[in-house]
């Protein structure tokens, strides 16, 4: 047996036992509600936990890049959404090669990107799916709801190549601190409806609605319309996923595990900084801490340069050493794990294996 | 000729000229006032540019951890300096190996750590030096400058296999945005010659005394007894430079190729988030943006998802389509290069080469 402290530190470790329920309990929670599950696989980069997923009755998986979705082949997966619009030559190149690997659907919110996609999928004589991406909110990506979506819709279903799939968006900004979540939320519950009821009356009834982030996970069903979500986080769970009344402690799967290399007046400094956790502040609460130690919330993880974790003391509930381990639950798992070239699974003290992450640092 | 425009996007690209010049200005610097210049290698990564560091009159290289010691081996450094004290089997492991292949010096605040290091070198036929870590202000690492740093020594000198190189500071706490910069730059002015003066009184007088970053690189002659400095960022600069008004905008080698992928009612996404540039906030402003889109300070790069750069184009100096490129001058340089597999050499608009970020991701 390999004992988990015989690991060299920082290391991302994942308790695999927390991890199968995180899976199984959402794989239930969509085949109840008749909702299609397709796991956003950003968060564990990793082909073997996708195919878990598709395993556990996943539609399908997300990924952000067509560098990802090469890596997420190896996975199985039948229908495979590439949830970011894809510009460029190199890209294309990428997609048309994809499409004739397996089932691939593009989200887009601009009739130009469609149009770029569609003389590729002519010329390469394969046929791209399209879903429409709306903005509900998050004014990050996506059209309006109304006559935009319409006319967007409009010009995918017009091109050659392609195949509109239904509509997509993103609710981000619902359950974010800087947001009061539940007016939001009951908006959504107009949104939806009243968008999907106007694209039936015009004749672009959409097949797929596609919504659901990991903070919004168990509220999907409440939302009129929806049938398809796209959760990541929900694998490993995290400090905001926690925070964000999303999942129980016992739900976060994934910790890293620290080395403490200096204790010097009334704090410590972890191996650990913005290389190895990312610098992603929590967005689930105004704390400003960069994790937290297991097992000592007095314990502060206030500040973090590249390689230097600092832990304020002066609350904590036991004394540390130089040399001792730590494990800490991160803000943010998905940035985290685009760090690291592998993570390791874990059942108590037993390491059981260590999982490469083949979709880490896919840029483009 | 390769363009700009072929490179797929996001790309890291390295203005050669700018960096050459960085490079030189500093090396001038430091033999004007007689410091040695041991450059910290964790803003490149990339044993090529060590290797210019080197041939420019650097008297060694400075890493952070023994996996980024090995890639840096490479660079044919006459000396090296892991900046972080190294503690574990593995790691130990790691550096006797390296000892027997260049001369490697280690930073250290806790003679716990001297110990083990005494153990594994002594083992292992290698002499290991060490710099004790003292700390001037920024309540990092090291030990404070009194008695405490004196102890530390002379277990330090006790100690077989180890060889006793001096002291090293890292004045982080100035030029910080969160603290009056001339107070602490005073005050260290005071702090170094009455540390060097009280250990040579004791029978201590260290041969090296290693200060310097970027920020406060071109004061380093004007803290007395320090003789050797280690910036790190210089070679590139970055958004965080310029604000600390530590290098002019023509020094800014290092840009983020970004192609507009969205455009939506006054604002754009660009295809860089924090898995491009990392998250790290300005450490110079509190202006809360990401960067600065070249050309176009109007543009507020302001919130960041992991593939998603918001920009809010309300006072924009010019109008954008999705598809166009912008380059994008980062926060902090060094955190995102380590996001890359590889940076692009770039003058003017030809590409030259691919370097590869030999030393990227090396956490332990």
């Amino acid at each position: 047996m390999t004992h988990l402290n015989s690991l060299d530190t920082p290391a991302l470790v994942i308790d695999v036992d927390a991890m199968e329920r995180n899976l199984q309990r959402a794989a239930r929670y969509a085949h109840e509600h008749g909702l299609r599950l397709r796991p956003h696989t950003k968060t564990h980069k990793i082909p073997a936990l996708g195919r878990r997923q598709i395993e556990l009755g996943a539609a399908g998986l997300s990924v952000a890049k067509t560098t990802e979705a090469e890596v997420m082949l190896a996975s199985g997966t039948p229908d495979l959404l590439i949830a970011y619009p894809v510009l460029g030559e190199a890209k294309l190149a990428r997609l048309v090669r994809l499409a004739s690997q397996a089932p691939v659907t593009v989200a887009l919110d601009d009739a130009g990107v469609a149009e770029a996609i569609s003389a590729a999928a002519t010329a390469a004589g394969v046929e791209i799916g399209i879903l429409a991406e709306v903005d509900l909110g998050l004014h990050r990506m996506g059209v309006g709801p109304g006559p935009q979506l319409l006319a967007l819709i409009e010009a995918v279903r017009a091109l050659p190549g392609l195949r509109w799939r239904g509509v997509t968006f993103y609710p981000g900004h619902i359950k974010d601190h800087a947001v009061e979540s539940q007016p939001a939320l009951e908006r959504l519950r107009g949104q939806v409806p009243e968008m999907v009821a106007a694209l039936a009356r015009a004749g672009a009834e959409p097949e797929i609605v596609s919504g659901g982030s990991t903070p919004l996970l168990w509220d999907s069903h409440t939302i009129p319309g929806v049938n398809e979500i796209r959760p990541g986080t929900y694998i490993f769970n995290d400090r905001n996923t926690l925070l964000g009344g999303a999942c129980g402690r016992a739900d976060c799967a994934a910790t890293m595990l620290c080395t403490v290399v200096s204790v010097q007046g009334g704090r410590m400094m972890i191996d650990g900084g913005s290389k190895t956790f990312s610098s992603d502040r929590s967005s689930a609460t105004e704390d400003a801490l960069y994790g937290e130690i297991e097992g000592d919330t007095g314990a502060r993880f206030h500040k973090m340069n590249e390689e230097h974790g600092y832990v304020d003391l002066s609350q904590a509930a036991r004394t540390y050493r130089t040399g001792d381990r730590v494990r800490v639950l991160m803000n943010h798992v998905c940035t985290a794990v685009n760090l690291h070239e592998r993570v390791w699974a874990v059942r108590g003290d037993e390491v059981l294996e260590a999982w490469t992450v083949a979709g880490r640092g896919k840029l483009q």
